[in-house]
């Protein structure tokens, strides 16, 4: 009996070591498991990573006066309690402006993960894809001169400033993106799935096992791979339009090329797909297995997959909220107009 | 010269003692220096602070899916980032309807130790108040059944209402705001002002105490007083009229009386008055000497108040961010109309 429950366990522990190989080679990654690995995987060496500009860039990120009307910050539509979204279809900014395309607001976990930024990939990267949402009319509607006023109308802002970047530091509109892109770098959300790729072979239940098996072997890695599975652009309804196409304007680059969205912490990021049209996980699965794969997904195939995708829920950062530096009277006026 | 610098000590000691003493027979009281004591005072006998309450309260607090919107939240108005308040001279909320009085919102921060909430008083305590901005067409939105739904569809939530009531909870509009206010009970924050009138003389600089005493010679402490440093109904333009009362048409309550706000952390809660039309705390001051005790303040004088009212600027409890528990399926939508 011992001898049989012994090489059962051993079985398991083979099928486990061969799945995590299958997954490898199918273009998944796991998020390291060592800090120094992960440091240097996430922080960009043209403004590294550090302790200063990670708790200002909290801070910033938090602070709602960086938009026009003192009332929407990053965290408004990329909440970190959320999921790093706001379980909205479509995006909701300045006078209460709806996303004109339609669009829903991507999650900032794990973003730093991904190839480009922004539905479309019109971004390279975080640093740069910072600065839109707050110049962004039905967003955070700031034009660069009223942040970079703000901010250098607090003094305590400014000594932050110099404490992370040096005594003369210059603090442009860039500077304060770029230092909110240090902070995003750092909202990365390790899970047991990447326990299980990382050697941790009962990390993953059998169950959970067989829905990454499933995932694998019906095609989904074509799309959903490396780190943040998903992040890179990619053909969008290839076998069958989404049935959903019509609500709001959205095409895509370009050359009608989508970004993936990431399938970490999915469970927390609903509505889906880039309009927010589809409520469930089951649906959107089947969804793409129609569009996507020109395949029907068996409701035990759907189940089976979406056990493995819940297994993504990932540990995320401790954040305490910031007490942010007061206005004083230098600070430009807030107009909800 | 050791025998001249003992005498100095004792003479701006003995000097301390009898302002302390005096700030005591003006009506001024700190927050209590013990835990105890402050949960005792904090702590509603009907509804008892427990570590469970105050956790799930903050989750609540802060969580946007309360609104009709899900997208605001009590933080939203009454950010714990910016002493309680939003900066603005008078609230935003749902469709981004200004507040139809012109009234500004009142700091979260030390609100326990009010008298009455809201500027006209109409609520005795922070149980019922909670229970207005949620409802509040121009606030959050929400109807009753709209939270008590979004909030008995989230199972994490069940279980954490399960924990800090017991098994048989029964999860109702009231019980949630309850659970709010026993967050918001916690809000207090000590200053060196309370070390002081706790028996540490040395916690003021000459020059706030200074500051100190002139603002109890004036007459400051007829309205600000008690350990909020506010919170009773007072008349408001008493020997002139507020210069910016065409603004809003917010008259007080049936006699005309005000809810006076608290001075604690003033310096974070600029504009001032219940419109917001007051930018800086020195125009604040000498306004409120022309139109309540009907005197000119001296620059010399609205400096030195300012000084003190600074010391007022207190320690605030560490917030950890709330990782909110998902929506599902079952979850009310959101409605942003």
């Amino acid at each position: 009996m011992k001898a049989f429950v012994l090489s059962a366990l051993v079985a398991a522990s083979l099928m486990a070591g061969s799945l995590a190989s299958d997954a490898h080679k199918a273009g998944l990654k796991p998020i390291p498991d060592t800090k120094k690995a992960l440091l240097k995987l996430t922080s960009n060496p043209a403004n590294p990573t550090t302790c200063a500009k990670v708790e200002l860039g909290k801070i910033l990120y938090m602070d709602p006066r960086l938009s026009k009307s003192g009332l929407i910050s990053c965290n408004s539509c990329h909440n970190v309690g959320l999921g790093g979204s706001d379980g909205m279809s479509s995006a909701v900014g300045h006078k209460w402006t709806s996303n004109p395309h339609g669009l829903s607001s991507p999650t900032v976990y794990n973003a730093v993960f991904y190839s480009q930024q922004f539905w479309d990939g019109r971004s390279p990267h975080l640093e740069d894809q910072a600065q839109g949402p707050i110049q962004a009319g039905p967003e955070m509607a700031a034009p660069k001169e009223h942040v970079t006023d703000v901010i250098n109308s607090i003094p305590q802002y400014v000594a932050m400033f110099k404490q992370a970047y040096g005594k003369t530091v210059n603090i442009t509109f860039e500077k304060i993106a770029d230092t909110i892109a240090v902070f995003e770098r750092t909202l990365v959300t390790p899970s047991r799935y990447d326990d299980f790729l990382n050697g941790d072979k009962t990390a993953l239940t059998k169950a959970e096992q067989k829905g990454l098996k499933t995932f694998i072997d019906k095609g989904c890695t074509t799309c959903h791979n490396g780190i943040a599975l998903g992040g890179t652009m990619q053909a969008f309804g290839v076998t069958a339009p989404y049935k959903h196409m019509d609500v709001g304007d959205f095409k895509g680059d370009k050359n009608g090329l989508v970004r993936v969205p990431t399938l970490r912490n999915i469970t927390q990021t609903a509505p889906y797909f880039h309009n927010g049209q589809i409520a469930t996980l089951s649906e959107a699965i089947q969804e793409m297995g129609r569009i996507q794969l020109g395949i029907t997904l068996s409701d035990a195939e759907t189940a089976s997959i979406e056990t493995f995708l819940k297994a993504l829920d990932g540990r995320k950062p401790e954040i305490i909220y910031p007490m942010f530096p007061a206005s004083n009277p230098t600070t430009p006026k807030i107009n909800v107009n």
